[in-house]
């Protein structure tokens, strides 16, 4: 680009790409483009003008030539088997610039939730007192606690009627009950991710769709930037299921390793927060930068941080073997050969509950070591006796419901399905 | 209003007002209305739903059921003579539990500058450091500094450049230079007053107009809520023009006195400062709490407070003698009898100006003492002879100069004019 022609563009009446305005405006602040040149530029728009998405991008690259306040950005999903993306983007977007004070839920039934999760990390402290935890969040960027009660009491109180009323799930109310605790740290922008498929609250598409479009309105009336990302969740997320398990996989991702699907939906959620919360001027180049954060290690030290100021013990970040473990292992094996075509998401999650790795009830206690290890996606060939799955458990006594359950969670068939996308919708974007 | 109407109004479809969703929750929530009836309530909209205004209601009623954290909102004029609405609303907004970090201008030409006004109090420092004014904001809820170096340096670098080159008159660039100053300290909300009239940066109205659009436009692409008031500018704003003149104006407002017309800009823009910073449900709402703010004395308490972490002596306050005040007075009267019809409101400030109480040239010192009190509004009855102005001044150097431009600056005619609103029109109200 030279500023020769962005002149001569302006004199004749064109219009500026932000890129173009980007260019003029950085090259002119930081001296590579010389006063006669500016001078030169402003006599053209003074005589031609500006439109409206010039002045926008003039703003907006003027407002970030120099210090702004840090954006709060959130996450929310509404859950799935394997769904640990919060540990992973949480300490990418921080370490990109941004804040991101994170409320999150507990798991229950077939889904699994970011508090227990993180709880599997020796001392990790969900609890934390607001001021702690607005504390935290100056200190790290990143912090992610429960709902307190100074958070949406209102919430809370109508959750258990709900609850006990059979009138969980409406959609005005769900969203309602979301978007309220999501909303209430003042975040400047929201990205949800939306799951749909056999391991989705919301199965069916077009359910998921609607409910997509329902928190978009809602943020947006709040005058909050929002998106939301329909994604798959017709099989597990990653490699594996349970508390340690999925805190193991998350550091994996975070050392830039880590099962190819949640690496590929923790940028793309990490792209979007740093796109809503102008810290990228593209999705594609929030794509980068958090794949930047996670090859500088950035990212990961930014988790280690905020597990020591949370109270737990950083040191599983360099040592895993520090993570609960279930002392027992056995693997399911396929019964026939051919390709994986459908797992059956749900019961996988309610089998992993089963063996204690999560909620039947809320009152139950997790065991954080259960896990399940998934050796094959969608698509992959199996053969007969070639395992399939893992288990790490502690007690027998529902381990034959458990695996039998895990081992109907399979269908194979003679053709390999066709492959489709990790992420099949974006809805506001 | 009843529970039991309520409910059923839902149970026969019908639709949810924004009053009677709060009415349903904040009862159900402080134990006014008992579990079955909200029971009943929640299976009624199981079973007819919710609009997706009764979704961003109850989210919203939910979300303001508990703590949440301060919204930061700003308010921007384009500037006219007496216009001190910033010293006021500023405090009052805070008080009400919004942060308003406001980075202001200075005076140019016929128009007063906020920081000139505020440093007309012995020992204002405007000049914070980025981490001091957060710190004055944390602490009372507002905090006022100029332009620093971290903010925006394209702008300041750009701006200079427009200033050598005639280009200042843009509505492009006007707007981008105004926004990315604004918008650099993270606010959720922006009010503006645009002024239009004889005193006025846009004299015409249709050009006021289309600014404020833009702005408005420009505010809302960049995720924040904004509104632009229309407001006449075709007098001065209050009774008070100079700049110990303007801090003593408003702390008579702050009081609870003060003029009309300076009490009513005050308070309409900080109603919508509380309305676009959800502290309040509507924009008369908003007033009411405005209003409270001063009758209670916790506005005056909270300028009080801004004044002394900044620095100043914040015994002006009890003691108004302790702003400076220029050793001479005289009267301008009027040469003839009727009705005050038109002010050539650009020549009172520029007259201001010669007398050293504003800035023809930027490099001009300012004589904080020096001022203007006007004693007639347009429509108010005149006698010959009867005072029009009473000028403050030091220095006799241009003085018959001033009085002649003051004294040609009222247009007396023999019947009165027809009132009009101080506040035109809202502009994406």
């Amino acid at each position: 680009m030279r500023a020769v022609d962005l002149i001569r563009k302006k004199r004749d009446s064109g219009e500026h790409t932000r890129e173009e305005i980007t260019y003029l405006v950085n090259g002119y602040t930081n001296g590579e483009i010389p006063d006669y040149q500016m001078a030169a530029w402003l006599m053209a728009v003074w005589l031609r003008g500006l439109s409206y998405a010039e002045i926008g991008a003039l703003t907006e690259v003027m407002l970030h030539s120099g210090e702004v306040a840090v954006k709060k950005v959130d996450k929310h999903s509404t859950g799935g088997v394997g769904d640990k993306t919060s540990l992973i983007l949480a300490p990418v977007v921080a370490a990109g610039g941004l804040a991101v004070p994170m409320i999150s839920g507990r798991g229950l039934g077939h889904t699994g939730g970011t508090l227990d999760k993180l709880e599997a990390i020796p001392g990790f402290n969900t609890a934390l007192t607001l001021a702690d935890f607005r504390r935290v969040l100056r200190e790290c960027g990143m912090s992610l606690i429960g709902q307190t009660v100074e958070i949406a009491p209102a919430d809370k109180k109508i959750y258990a009627l709900r609850d006990a009323t059979s009138t969980v799930e409406n959609i005005g109310l769900i969203c309602a009950s979301i978007m309220s605790k999501k909303l209430a740290e003042g975040i400047d922008a929201l990205v949800l991710d939306v799951k749909t498929g056999s391991g989705a609250f919301m199965e069916k598409e077009e359910d998921a769709v609607r409910l997509a479009e329902i928190m978009v309105d809602t943020a947006r009336r709040m005058g909050k930037k929002c998106v939301a990302l329909l994604t798959d969740m017709d099989q597990p997320l990653g490699r594996m299921a349970g508390h340690a398990n999925e805190v193991l996989e998350s550091i994996e991702v975070l050392k830039g390793g880590g099962p190819a699907d949640l690496r590929e939906l923790s940028l793309e959620l990490s792209a979007w927060m740093f796109y809503l919360g102008e810290r990228s001027a593209s999705v594609e180049e929030g794509w980068d930068l958090a794949t930047e954060m996670i090859a500088s290690g950035e990212a990961l030290e930014r988790f280690r941080e905020c597990i020591r100021l949370q109270g737990g013990d950083a040191r599983v970040i360099d040592d895993t073997s520090l993570l609960p473990t279930a002392k027992n292992r056995v693997e399911v094996a396929s019964r026939r050969a051919g390709y994986l075509i459908r797992t059956h998401c749900r019961n996988l999650g309610i089998a992993l509950a089963m063996l204690g790795g999560g909620r039947e009830k809320k009152e139950d206690q997790i065991d954080h070591g259960v896990g399940l290890e998934f050796h094959k996606r969608i698509g992959d060939r199996v053969e007969t006796g070639e395992k399939l799955v893992t288990i790490r458990y502690n007690s027998d006594e529902k381990l034959a419901e458990a695996r039998e359950l895990i081992g109907s969670g399979f269908s194979i068939g003679s053709e390999a399905p066709q492959a489709r996308p990790l992420v099949r919708r974006v809805i506001g974007g």
